[in-house]
């Protein structure tokens, strides 16, 4: 009932405007963005009958910002489309105007008339009437003028013919589009949010490191002070995010040794993941490490090689946690009153308490672990790299990632939910800035294919924010088990060059590591999870001049920096994946083409869409391999590739301008 | 803010529900059933973690009505499904509600800890305490059966094996669900709205006619006398709907003559269209065809046959309508003080005067544009066939259907809107019951298979009820013009069978008339819209024994009385069409083949998907063709056709049972 009164008194409003896009869930969550991207609004726009309409897209920075406006344009079938960049970090709305114009309707009628002679006086009348209404919601010398056109038109000195020119006079239509009669426009029910990210979150290149394994000597542990002196080696790789696992106090009870052994020996370091001890928790730093200052000294160290230091945010507790005796209502009591220890029966983890995120005490519970993040972000952290988020409750995540970027839209917080689908997409929905995906799991090419292109073309592309791994400390897989220095160069390339972010694990990664803790099992062998390790950086072996190479590659073309432009392309060989990126200008396109087995020399024939990539079908061009420095002359759709993984199993091509010909030259003709 | 505080009230209900299906958008619009059928309700739900999640559909008659529940199960991938059935016409309301369910999950735990022999009596005091408070949410038997079940579990008469086996008793199990704790869960934002209309809405057979040309002499003016004397011979023919364009009294100023000339001789009767004159408007019946007594006479003969009257709600005048008069703020003013009349340049109507639906007094012109659906209800109407729908406001629908079914939700509205699929479609939305569609020029195989997908397979088939009509007074398509009587028959089963709701423009149509006024036209000749017409119905070419026995068919099956299990099958003829028709319980299953080409013999294997239709592979089965009665046998997927267009261009297979076979007997084995 209240809502016909509503419809009635909105009755005279005729232009509807439905299937509004981006839009999430209705409206509910916002898209994401990056300083300085564009947004492109569709929406179906129409009204009843034939008249013209105009639209617009109106758009804020802020829910207190001054509306702006950009005019959208018609496509087929009653679509329509317009786009605004968002300048600023922080939170944009945007909506949708639209209104007949009766002015321009009145204008297309009269061509239409004139063009078989049946304009009459009464018709340019009729529009002269608009023009006045127009004139009188203008300003100044506008006004003026529009007013002298109406007087033109509807008085006497003009003959009809004439009045006909001046009725289609271009530079006076442009004038009236500057006072539209929006008096009954409709304005689409929803204001719709961006959320704007500094440039990071949406192009980054993360190394994980373990600060207890950067001692210069075997059986030594690490210190932040080691780290600060492994920052140029990091730097020189090209990274610009070193992620730290949990830095803080770790417990003794139920402490597991070394290949997650039940049985620990006295000189085990335990899981960093393991939190909490006697000498603090999550806003305590483990006294082997160092001190605070000794963190911000790295912190500060890492920025001046424009690194930015990433934290692990795990909400869990050992045992010997100081929560669990200063809090015991945040945990879960068994009806004997011990805490309930973490399980996925039949597994145990002993050494992991959760927390009870739905107690009593829920609201206190939360405050404080909001507290942690705001104590890190006090010390100079902005990036967090949360762990397992899957496992706490969703609303949760909402609320923290709300509060914080609140204050702090530069934060910027990565989801480790390897879980199912659905839930994933959730996470990134309440907030989360980037996400871990399945990339670790997807080797063959239809697998990236059918991925890849859910996660860049779909709607999924508005807020998930994929971050592709080859590697983590709980992920070795198979690939890399068994296809030694080449599948490890392919991952490479795929996550660097399929994902604007991503990161590798190091430096088991480019060190080569591809030893299984058991045959068929994922998890390392002897896991720095769970022991100091010792790593051999300098191992002529390593990959870290290529890995160097390709971050450079990254940084150097704008088309790699972004997901949205990824498309897929045929090739004859179901071991070679081919792939492009392009800026929208088309400037900087790069063309991938990856040998995904490891073992054989591969060949075929790429079919590109040269046209969605700007070249002409029947033409040459340059293409420039930028891994080797190589150059072909490659000439329509379909060019020759042939790939060795005993080199290298990857080629990105920059695609150059096309060639001058005998064509171009004047004499030719 | 105020969102964030919101979110942190309900922080502790960790289910999330979200991608409702069906939802039309975000809920804005209710989805439409008849009586009796089924609202299959689907989401995802899923919460944090691994724990056992429970889902139900909420539904309830009316805004006012009790809500009941229906339980949804687990599809793939986080998928829900559940359905209910609305029996009664009016509108429903449904939402989803889920929860974690504590106890299941225990249950769970349980039983994956105790086929490794790791449960302890621990884990069996944890689960009592669910059953426990359970027992207190219960009454009577129920909670003292709970209450000893918990005791037994918790106290030391059993060992624990014993225990475990209690604890997996079914019957609790199933005792224990039935009190669930529902305190943390999570219900669906919205209430989703059904429209439910009668069965009529979802399945009817209509017929167009002239009452004007009922007269059993030619040169006569028909009355509704004679329409009476008709109505056995539109019954013969199966029709349950019959249709009159509107029987006002004819304006005389700009009358149009024969074949649309703007020469009106003085016998010529104009288009009933052109509503309104001295003699009365929208409410009052041309004196010509009678009464407004005889016209109740034709209502109550038509019902003793099971036929109701449609009639036509063209909002529009013509100059000498009273409104004009009395109402002079209803119509655009011209500069010069007159009235503008409808044009679409350069084509002008001037015997049209369109109504001003923005105007200032808008509120009561709509309100005494109801006011004539009003009336003609109140004088037996609940159908009626809306003129150009999409050239009044859409808002304008939205109010009108709403107001009108509120009271009379047996009300049923046919829009009668030829325009951009996207404003027929929110048409559809608005709350028409029933839409004509582009069936009229899809004639070709690529052509009604796509259309037809997309009414039926996407989300349109939850609130679009296309109807289907081979011509209308407008619509002679070329393909009646130069296919001949096959080319009628073959339309005439493809919307009959394609369609649940469909109609024909007659006796043009059972007559064979395909004469357009000029070459290229889709005009009738001599159109019916302009004069009076003898028709000779009993001419021994006519259709209507053909058309009796195709609507004998569509009542006998019921999978012909809805379109949502349409589904098109492979054929290797392009002008051969096969598509399948099931009831959901696969009870009735009708198979249909056409033969698009009116002039030649077609044949080729249809290729069925003989598991959807509730076949085996491998097996024969009978399949009854309906419009001649034969029977023939046929085997697994693919099967010969053949189709003479000089006898029956079509075919209408019922699907019988497996026959017996050999392997059927004892004695075989």
């Amino acid at each position: 009932m209240q809502e016909l009164s509503k419809l009635l008194h909105e009755g005279r409003s005729r232009v509807v405007i439905e299937g509004v896009a981006p839009e999430i869930d209705g409206g509910l969550f916002p898209i994401k963005r990056t300083a300085g991207e564009r947004v492109i609004v569709e929406a179906d726009v129409f009204a009843d009958g034939h008249e013209v309409i105009s639209c617009a897209a109106l758009y804020r920075c802020s829910q207190d910002g001054d509306w702006r406006e950009t005019p959208m344009t018609p496509l087929l079938n009653d679509r329509w489309r317009g786009a605004f960049v968002v300048d600023e970090v922080g939170n944009y709305g945007y909506t949708v105007l639209a209104w007949v114009d009766r002015f321009r309707s009145w204008r297309g009628d009269l061509r239409k008339k004139a063009e078989v002679g049946e304009h009459t006086e009464l018709d340019i009348l009729t529009g002269a009437q608009f023009i006045e209404a127009a004139a009188k919601r203008a300003r100044g010398a506008d006004a003026k003028k529009l007013a002298a056109w109406a007087q033109s038109l509807s008085g006497n000195k003009l003959n009809l013919s004439a009045k006909l020119e001046l009725a289609f006079d271009d530079e006076l239509d442009g004038l009236i589009q500057k006072y539209p009669d929006r008096t009954l426009a409709t304005r689409y029910g929803k204001e719709l949010g961006v959320t704007v990210d500094r440039e990071k979150a949406r192009f980054s290149a993360w190394y994980e490191m373990f600060p207890r394994s950067s001692a210069d000597q075997p059986g030594k542990h690490g210190t932040f002070k080691d780290c600060e002196r492994l920052l140029p080696y990091v730097a020189a790789m090209g990274f610009d995010t070193l992620y730290f696992p949990p830095i803080h106090p770790i417990g003794r009870t139920h402490r597991k040794g070394k290949n997650h052994s039940v049985v620990c020996g006295p000189d085990d370091p335990g899981s960093p993941w393991a939190i909490g001890a006697a000498e603090g928790g999550h806003k305590s730093i483990h006294p082997e490490l160092g001190t605070l200052e000794h963190f911000k000294s790295v912190i500060k160290k890492a920025k001046s090689l424009n690194i930015e230091i990433a934290l692990d945010l795990a909400y869990q507790c050992s045992p010997d946690h100081p929560y669990v005796k200063e809090h015991p209502r945040w945990f879960r009591r068994r009806p004997d009153g011990t805490v309930q220890h973490a399980e996925n029966p039949p597994k145990k983890y002993q050494d992991i308490y959760p927390l009870e995120f739905t107690s009593e005490d829920w609201r206190e519970l939360w405050e404080e672990l909001k507290s942690i993040v705001d104590f890190w972000i006090e010390h100079g952290i902005r990036i967090f790299r949360v762990d397992n988020p899957h496992t706490k409750p969703l609303p949760f995540w909402q609320w923290l990632i709300g509060e914080v970027k609140r204050k702090h839209p530069d934060a910027i917080f990565l989801a480790e939910a390897f879980t199912r689908p659905k839930v994933m997409y959730r996470l990134a929905k309440l907030g989360f800035s980037q996400s871990y995906t399945y990339f670790t799991w997807r080797n063959t090419k239809p697998e990236l294919t059918h991925y890849f292109t859910e996660l860049t073309q779909t709607e999924l592309r508005e807020y998930f924010r994929p971050s592709l791994w080859p590697n983590t400390p709980d992920i070795l897989n198979e690939y890399l088990q068994f296809g030694g220095r080449a599948a490890f160069m392919a991952r490479l390339v795929l996550a660097a060059t399929l994902g604007a972010n991503y990161g590798i694990y190091g430096p088991a990664f480019e060190l080569l590591d591809g030893l299984p803790r058991d045959p068929g099992s994922e998890e390392y062998l002897n896991s720095e999870k769970y022991e100091v390790k010792h790593w051999q950086r300098e191992n002529p072996d390593s990959l870290k001049d290529f890995i160097a190479l390709v971050n450079r590659i990254r940084r150097e073309n704008c088309a790699l920096q972004s997901d949205r432009s990824l498309r897929f392309h045929a090739v004859d060989n179901q071991q070679i994946l081919c792939y492009s990126k392009q800026t929208e200008d088309l400037g900087n396109v790069i063309v991938v083409v990856v040998d995904l087995d490891p073992h054989h020399s591969q060949s075929g024939w790429v079919d590109l869409s040269v046209e969605e990539l700007g070249l002409e079908p029947q033409q040459p061009y340059q293409v420039h391999e930028l891994l080797t420095g190589a150059r072909y002359l490659w000439h329509g759709a379909k060019n020759y590739v042939q790939l060795n993984p005993a080199s290298v199993p990857a080629q990105i091509f920059r695609l150059r301008h096309r060639l001058r010909r005998e064509q171009d030259f004047d004499y030719f003709f």
